[in-house]
């Protein structure tokens, strides 16, 4: 899979792609990772890529030419493959829009700074907005960062047998995960549960699931209204809420 | 304000702290970040920072040990500063736990590596779990980057006069912001609108306020739900929603 990253700032997407998963991706051919300063395709002698916004308020705005000129240049006219903008001002990125960039071999990214982007990038450039999350953040590089970790991750390949999927949160079915133990069994005096050590596996997958619900309910109750749960899911959920209706804080959770 | 940043990856850290405005706040001696590789306080031959999970499920844990070896051995015991842990196990960051956040001096972060940290450092250790979004990434370094920059940028003094935040999505009242222009006021017979080009202070305010309705309303309805609305606000998106009504894609609002 080839990314094609646009931005001000290229050298800080360098380090990141050196490291762990990624690094071993990009040595073993599945990941490609291109970066393209915008200010290169800035054709004024200072090379300008921001001015003033028409109607005031303030910041500076990225101008339409260099940006066009930039995505032209390397992907052609129009652009060989989806560009995306990341914009605080798009749909929020989760692990199912994740999973559908994933389908793609090919995919363009477009990060701004400043105030943001003169609107006619996104209405005939850009093919879709992505937000990573409801924060104001100086650039959009970090963002680009964390969706080219999020979809080169469920590429094939990509993911040693090490390092499974399968239970992380949001993958299968949109809970938390449930709490994690490894050795020592006991640290400080605090140990490992006893069902984790000693239980059988029935019990243990019965247990884990209690906890990816009770922590999904403490933690993340909005997500348990998207998520399909099973008859005993529902009944394990009321059964636990009217056991603690009277008790403030239920610091068995925490 | 001093960051404490804990991790198996330091180094990715360093790159985005020298560009832009983190790099001037640095600079200036606003903020401050330390970073600290937890693998240094692995006290066994090999440091080992991960072990297999009681009760399967395939990945890797990080061990309690080394992580609390390396906050204390920076913070002290108890830590001296509150420690977030990032975490797709957490309560989601948004730009109000960055307001909050940035009333602090000094701040630790704690960047997971595997499947996640051994459940006795949340427990026992992390003053809070926070969660950038629902997606799965390979690290927390990245998230522990979202966050320094966006509390960063809400300490007095980080951004300068030709940056400024009120106007930003999320910022102020909870909407998506209103598209942008600057010059040229046309580009590939694209035209900047008569407006925003014309108008005079009183009709522009009035225009940004409905096309950040807008925006708000076509690409994240559910934060309408959250903002307070005044009555006027309510008689627009009302009325546009009417009019709407037979029309399957609202074309304008691209």
């Amino acid at each position: 899979m080839r990314f094609d990253v646009f931005s001000l700032f290229p050298e800080v997407f360098q380090p990141y792609l050196e490291i762990s998963i990624l690094k071993r991706a990009i040595a073993n051919g599945l990941i490609e990772v291109h970066t393209h300063n915008i200010r290169d395709w800035a054709s004024d002698k200072h090379h300008t890529t921001d001015d003033t916004p028409y109607g005031g308020g303030g910041g500076m705005v990225m101008k339409p030419e260099p940006v066009f000129a930039a995505v032209e240049g390397v992907l052609g006219t129009p652009p060989d493959c989806p560009l995306i903008m990341l914009s605080p001002q798009g749909e929020l990125f989760n692990q199912s829009i994740a999973r559908e960039l994933a389908g793609y071999d090919h995919l363009a990214l477009l990060c701004g700074r400043y105030e943001g982007f003169d609107e006619r990038i996104r209405e005939h450039l850009a093919s879709r907005v992505i937000s990573i999350g409801d924060y104001v953040l100086t650039g959009g590089e970090l963002p680009a960062l964390i969706v080219m970790d999020a979809v080169a991750r469920l590429r094939p390949g990509v993911l040693g047998d090490r390092e499974a999927t399968d239970d992380d949160s949001f993958s299968t079915d949109g809970l938390l995960e449930y709490p994690q133990w490894t050795k020592p069994a006991e640290f400080r005096g605090w140990s490992v549960p006893e069902v984790m050590q000693q239980g059988n596996l029935g019990e243990q997958l019965k247990w884990k699931r209690q906890q990816s619900l009770l922590r999904t309910l403490k933690w993340r109750p909005d997500l348990l209204e998207r998520v399909d749960l099973s008859e005993k899911d529902h009944k394990f959920l009321r059964q636990h809420i009217e056991e603690n209706n009277d008790i403030k804080e239920d610091d068995s959770l925490m």
